[in-house]
């Protein structure tokens, strides 16, 4: 049920919504004449209602959360509090790193709706631009930077325990869409629920073995517990290619209403697999296209080594300036401890080592859900022949198989060699077996 | 500062108190005469006051929390909300295994107390009665059945994840009492703290050797990330044999309010930590009791065994037959999904093999506190002679340091044999390098 006073908006609602805000309604300008501020509605999202607001000065964007799940409609019910959760996770994001941030000017809880810097164009949703065939020179610095910023300084390496579980226990309630990532990610892909498909006959045979391999079942559960057990940072949470917006020099991550405390390796893996997944498709919209991609592919498997390259030297710098949280304690590794600082080198090494291997088993996870699990991707859905996405599909699979499985010890360099093999291997026009 | 309406209580007002609560008045019987009820202060812990109170029918236990921590006085402020997770923690162990938990008779808040079951005669805090040379036949099956079904029921194995975040939730806010079992045990033992304090100069070389080897730092870091960040199931928290009280037929586990949720390692390693202090206690005390203490050593460490391998099959046995949580999900697990149980049973070997060895260096940081941090035991501070008790501790340090280096791999039964070889190798009257 709706909260009480919670009045769901449209294209022209909006604008009085905004007219009632001094400070708001500043920023786009005056509205002199009926049409001297416009509103459309965007949301191309699954869950909620998105305003673009433009006036004479500006633009501002309104994002609502009404009581049901958009995508599905009144029958599948879902808490309008989840926008109170991105308005938090907006406001801790900015607080370390509003480089990437949209700017939050207003989080209205009655009204289930946040007011945020507007993205204007040429901002695209970068799963978009990369179907599209385009580069981001930056991106990789860009998330690396965020990706650190976020998880490091709301982690118990930064903050003492007290800090970190008032932060924590502010996203507790965000049950909801956790629950929503558990089942999804964490679940359905492994059984034979109802919502999965897949590009079949294809990959029939593939799918199955996702949901029959003790090995694996194993596995998902060990990364399970992890996103269900382990509160080691304020995750973004949904934090792939249709949550960032971008140009070739700027980059924004919007949509955080899933945020809550989680494994950092969640949010790293997260994109490092939407990335792969972009790689994989690429193949094919190259006929679509009419020319070669092979400059983004490169492009792509340099910036996942790049995005874990760039995390890994970010945070530990971080760690090294500012790691006087309750975990790592100064007294036992700061510069005056005995063997302090070698003591911090190690400790840092086991970290990196434990957090990377995460980072693949969640990458994998997040790759096999797209592929079988109930919500597939532009990157693949865009490839209209099933001949022509199956292949595709089915190396993104291998991998995500072999990286569910695999041996700790790889380097982030020999998963991207084991990409480029599996590219060679499964041959495009003969993807099922 | 105090709740208010709050009012500290002593052994005449608590009468009135309980005068008060006709269903409590009822339980002690009539008090006819001003002596017909008797109260006696019996706060033998840290924190907290108890009362005893016996009247004609029988007896009760009110226990209060002050605003400060008893020990220390007014100096050390301690917010009296922990008598409340006290109460929430024996609700839920009374839940799950009332066998072994006092009834909870009343939660007053604004008192900041709790009405709980007088556990009379022989009733005796297990560490006393370990130190008087006793043994408890049981107390291995008891500790294990109370283990495997608080921490079992409280756990996602068994819980959804709703249900699972709603109890986390409650005990979040027990920050005080977390916190300084971050700090005495995770922190202090490893660094030159103020509070540390150990056998000197006879450890001097050992206790140093904690604070200046980095791989030792790196373990017990690892420990520390595991008890902050992992809420995995609710635990007792401070399940020391000072928390249990015992007769030869019974146990229960009192004490509860450091309770709050972390994981499962934790509790099983601190009981198996106390039952290998007392074991290497036992030399100490045996020239003055004057009698051998072999059948005690035996036995102790036959309990150290039974502990776990009791603990493991019973938290197996739930699992197979109450494991409807959200993790490992029936419908991969299930006996109708593929491979389901070939699947569990190696999903539930992985898992007792990582919380094996989590218990072991759990363990390992207990015995390590208890020797070198700042709250010794009375298993040791009652070998009087620096020259008797040094040897024990050392041998009881070496274990732990061996533990919390130790290669995973190790089984219970080579744990004990390290300590009865321990025991051997580390004279007696020599204790000092
Ligand atoms: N700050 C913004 N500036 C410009 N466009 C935005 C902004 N926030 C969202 N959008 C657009 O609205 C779409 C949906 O927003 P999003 O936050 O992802 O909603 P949902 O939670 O429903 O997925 C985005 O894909 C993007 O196109
Ligand atoms: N239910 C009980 N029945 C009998 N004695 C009890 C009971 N609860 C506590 N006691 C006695 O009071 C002492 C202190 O209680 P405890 O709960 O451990 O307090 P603290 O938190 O201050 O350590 C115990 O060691 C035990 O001797
Ligand atoms: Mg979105
Ligand atoms: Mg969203
Ligand atoms: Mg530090
Ligand atoms: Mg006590
Ligand atoms: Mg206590």
């Amino acid at each position: 049920s709706p909260i009480p006073g919670f009045k769901a908006l449209d294209v022209a609602s909006v604008l009085d919504y905004l007219e009632e805000k001094p400070d708001l309604a500043q920023l786009l300008g005056p509205r002199s004449s009926p049409t001297s501020w416009k509103a459309r509605e965007v949301g191309d999202g699954n869950l909620n209602f998105v305003y673009i607001v433009e006036g004479p000065d500006g633009g501002l964007v309104v994002k609502q959360a009404l009581p049901f799940l958009r995508l599905v409609g009144d029958d599948w019910p879902l808490g309008q509090q989840r926008i109170g959760y991105e308005a938090k996770a907006l406001e801790t994001e900015n607080r370390y790193c509003p480089e990437h941030t949209p700017t939050l000017h207003l989080y209205d809880p009655r009204m289930a709706l946040i007011v945020m810097q507007y993205l204007a164009p040429p901002h695209v949703i970068l799963r978009l631009g990369l179907t599209e065939g385009h580069i981001y020179p930056q991106l990789a610095d860009q998330v690396s930077r965020f990706l650190a910023q976020t998880l490091f300084h709301t982690s118990l390496i930064h903050l003492n325990s007290e800090q970190f579980r008032a932060q924590q226990a502010n996203f507790l309630g965000n049950i909801e869409l956790i629950r929503l990532t558990e089942q999804v990610i964490f679940s359905e892909p492994y059984f034979d629920a109802s919502n999965n498909w897949h590009t079949s006959p294809h990959l029939d045979d593939l799918a199955k073995s996702f949901q029959t391999d003790e090995k694996i079942k194993a596995a998902i559960s060990r990364l399970k517990a992890l996103f269900m057990e382990r509160g080691q940072a304020m995750l973004q949470a949904d934090f792939h290619t249709g949550s960032l917006m971008v140009t070739e020099q700027t980059m924004f991550a919007i949509d955080a209403e899933f945020a809550f405390y989680g494994p950092m390796a969640f949010d790293v893996g997260k994109i490092i697999a939407n990335l792969l997944l972009a790689y994989f498709a690429s193949d094919g919209h190259e006929a679509a296209a009419g020319q070669s991609r092979q400059k983004q592919r490169t492009w792509l498997l340099q910036a996942v080594v790049e995005i874990w390259e760039k995390f890994e030297s970010r945070f530990l710098d971080l760690w090294n300036a500012e790691g006087h949280g309750d975990l790592y304690p100064d007294s036992l590794f700061g510069p005056t401890a005995p063997a302090g600082s070698k003591s911090l080198k190690r400790a840092q090494q086991d970290f990196m080592k434990e957090l990377f291997e995460d980072c693949l088993g969640m990458a994998a996870a997040v790759m096999t859900r797209r592929i079988i699990g109930i919500a597939h991707i532009q990157d693949f859905k865009l490839i209209e022949s099933d001949d022509h996405r199956a292949p595709c599909e089915r190396r993104a699979l291998e991998l995500a198989k072999s990286l569910l499985l695999g041996a700790p010890g790889r380097s982030i360099q020999q998963v991207v060699t084991a990409a480029e093999s599996l590219r060679k291997e499964v041959p495009v026009m003969n993807g099922h077996a």
